[in-house]
């Protein structure tokens, strides 16, 4: 089998045999096939798409370039239900601003005893990512080793990590090159790249939040769902329960974005209070986690459920437990003060009165990287404290001179471009539009 | 200006600037650009193509990432008319079975007094190369230097040699990657490399033959005539004389295939025999160099010349003079049994009677490739004894069991597999087919 061959029959809109997607993941895992073929290769997938059986091979090939998990061995954890077989779910999120619901669903679904080994990202571009966001708390370990990663989950039901090397090698090179060849944008390569990581956990259930808007990946909800349904079809085919929720990313999610910012907005959800957008969103994954894992019937009672261990403050201990476990401070649970702080901070305001008819969520998830919140280039290193607070939100009132948002920043060092980029991403209209839904759409829960 | 953009801005269908190209040219030259970068370029050339500017651009972005060769300050060779000026011509074809017309072409034009600087490329597949067919003369060299080439033009108007590494170094790069990543079939990409490399022999006038049909790389008509339009288009752009002549490769040219067996073939039509088809087409494309040198009025009256020429005998001793020039054993000329022969040799022959109704070239251009004639990978050497005389051409009669050909070959290597594609490759028929024209429509010759 030589790759020049492979390449030329998706070049002319060919399907790949398994086989010969085996051959090209081992070449590209293994260093046999040099990135210049593996490039053009992944151009024409850009280019020609992949047929469900592709995709398929594709998906399970780079899930078992690597190590699958295994916690099936597991002891149940402390609390969990007879009934709670099969017990291991996570959740996945193609990526908004201020979408920083994994902080609260973790410890909520754990402490409602399904079992979450969660493997999270980094942020890139107008993104945040969970890891970023979980190292703000103080002495957080996102780097556990695969035996530490077990210990945790053993003994609180729930563990955040970063990918570690034996997790999907194939999708580490793959993704590398994407990058860099401007091939990230196709919904195959995404499916696969994302559904060879997260079923890597072993996990036996997955809720998809496909965000959609302005500030999602997807500016589009026809591309979101396209996405939404491949995943879903590629995780029923290796015999998942899988469901997608289309979910709206044309303002942020919550009112704080910024990494400790959003810590704090997490802790004032499991406490019970925080923005309705970001505890809805949260309740509602957790709801679907509850569901497919098989620790409720309905997802209505997967909501009591969720708001229930909100409500008497099982799901905040859940939190204060696994940040002792992975090394961080747990105080922060009750101080966020513990947090790191911007040395400065200034309000942008609105020179007219009336009601925000728009916030563009790219533009302020841009702004936050700009003040060092994330990351432009791979490289670049985060400043824990910067963000953005919103005072305003989409419907909102405001009056001439009024506040929309305050800025925390460390240094002046283009904040000039911050502002432009936050003060064109508001628009206040005479008057308030209609309430759009939080979620959109659900995908696959039917035969689930 | 980051390759990354410039991929993602060919992939999404943009334009790119003069600038990009050059950057892009720039980075592949120089090595600045990685392979797994310009390779994903390419597939987007391949998927998106290229307007009439990036194609300009990136065609002298190319021609002058090497030297451009200037041969006006030569002394006009001998024998060479005052009127002969702009008098630096060359013809290129797209490669085909059996085609061998540079070998006849370079002396009888140069005979003509036009300067003919053909630096020509080797086989690869089915299809022979100028510079293999060459070397079977004893001696020949085609690796001259650039001194060497400058003074063999200078004292018999014309020479035959190899690429050199200061000639389109940017082609010879992005050839060697096109070629492992499927990406050689681009009507844009072919068309910068062919008029890069050729535009750099410093000539002011090219006459392009472009093969359709059985043998040839572009098996439709219709994109034989594209590739043509976009050559003939960008050779005008920069200030070339043009024309594009469609000719057909249904079946091989002549009579003989192989490369010692093409230089026989060559010395039989310089001698004013030799087969028809072959005969007829090099007068053509010599009689249309000569009307874009400015040595004739007419196409006509080129036919003429080159007719003449290749009567009186002037042609074939300006081919002795050629291979003497450049080292060779120009005795060839007039004892072609100098050449070397294949020790053994074979008939296929045809179980029924009837007429040749169609011979598959590139069936025969493969068989002569195994036979050990030509390269299936760039690595292989050449046999230059070896080949194939075709005794019956497309709508001759024959009778059962009379030889179709004559296999010439030194091992019983693969002899069964070359067996079978000649038998393959021809279809006796009730009667003769209608004769097809040898050359099919001639591009750009208005307003050349």
């Amino acid at each position: 089998m030589r790759a020049v061959d492979l390449i030329r029959k998706k070049r002319d809109a060919g399907e790949l045999t398994r086989e010969e997607i085996e051959f090209l993941v081992a070449g590209a895992t293994n260093g046999t096939i040099p990135d210049y073929q593996l490039a053009a290769w992944l151009m024409a997938v850009v280019w020609r798409g992949m047929t469900r059986p592709e995709l398929a091979a594709l998906t399970e090939a780079m899930l078992y370039s690597g190590k699958v998990l295994d916690f099936t061995d597991l002891p149940a954890p402390k609390g969990a239900p007879l009934d709670a077989i099969p017990g291991f779910v996570d959740k996945h999120s193609t990526g908004g601003v201020g979408d920083k619901t994994s902080l609260i669903i973790a410890p909520v679904v754990a402490a409602g005893g399904l079992v979450v080994p969660m493997i999270s990202g980094r942020g890139l571009g107008h993104t945040g990512g969970t890891l970023d966001k979980l190292e703000s708390i103080p002495g957080f370990n996102v780097n556990l080793s695969l035996e530490d990663f077990r210990r945790v989950l053993a003994t609180c039901g729930c563990a955040l990590i970063g990918q570690t090397p034996e997790i999907a090698p194939a999708d580490k090179k793959l993704y590398a090159l994407r990058d860099v060849t401007a091939t990230v944008e196709s919904p195959y390569l995404i499916c696969a790249s994302i559904m060879s990581k997260k079923l890597a956990e072993g996990i036996d259930s997955l809720v998809l939040d496909v965000k959609t808007g302005h500030g999602a990946f997807m500016k589009k909800e026809k591309d979101a769902v396209y996405l939404a349904e491949l995943m879903v079809e590629t995780g029923k085919r290796m015999g998942k329960k899988m469901v997608a929720l289309i979910t709206d990313m044309e303002q942020p999610l919550g009112r704080k974005i910024g990494n400790a910012l959003e810590v704090e907005e997490c802790i004032e959800v499991l406490a019970g209070s925080g923005p309705a957008d970001l505890r809805e969103l949260s309740i509602e994954l957790a709801a679907w986690m509850f569901q497919l894992g098989g620790r409720v019937k309905t997802v209505a009672e997967g909501r009591e459920l969720a708001s229930d261990l909100i409500a008497n403050g099982q799901a905040k201990e859940k939190f204060r437990e696994i940040i002792g476990l992975q090394g961080g401070d747990s105080s922060v649970v009750d101080d966020p003060n513990r947090l790191a702080h911007a040395r400065h901070s200034a309000n942008v305001t609105t020179p007219r009165a009336g009601f925000v008819a728009e916030i563009l969520s790219e533009h302020v998830g841009t702004a936050g990287m700009l003040l060092g919140g994330g990351r432009e280039k791979k490289e670049d290193t985060i400043d824990p404290a910067v963000g953005i607070v919103l005072h305003k939100k989409v419907g909102e009132a405001v009056a001439a001179g009024e506040a929309l948002c305050t800025v925390y920043y460390n240094t002046e060092n283009r904040v000039e471009e911050v502002w432009e980029l936050i003060e064109e991403s508001f628009r206040i209209g005479p008057k308030a539009p209609a309430a759009a839904p939080l979620v959109r759409r659900i995908i696959g829960a039917l035969n689930s």
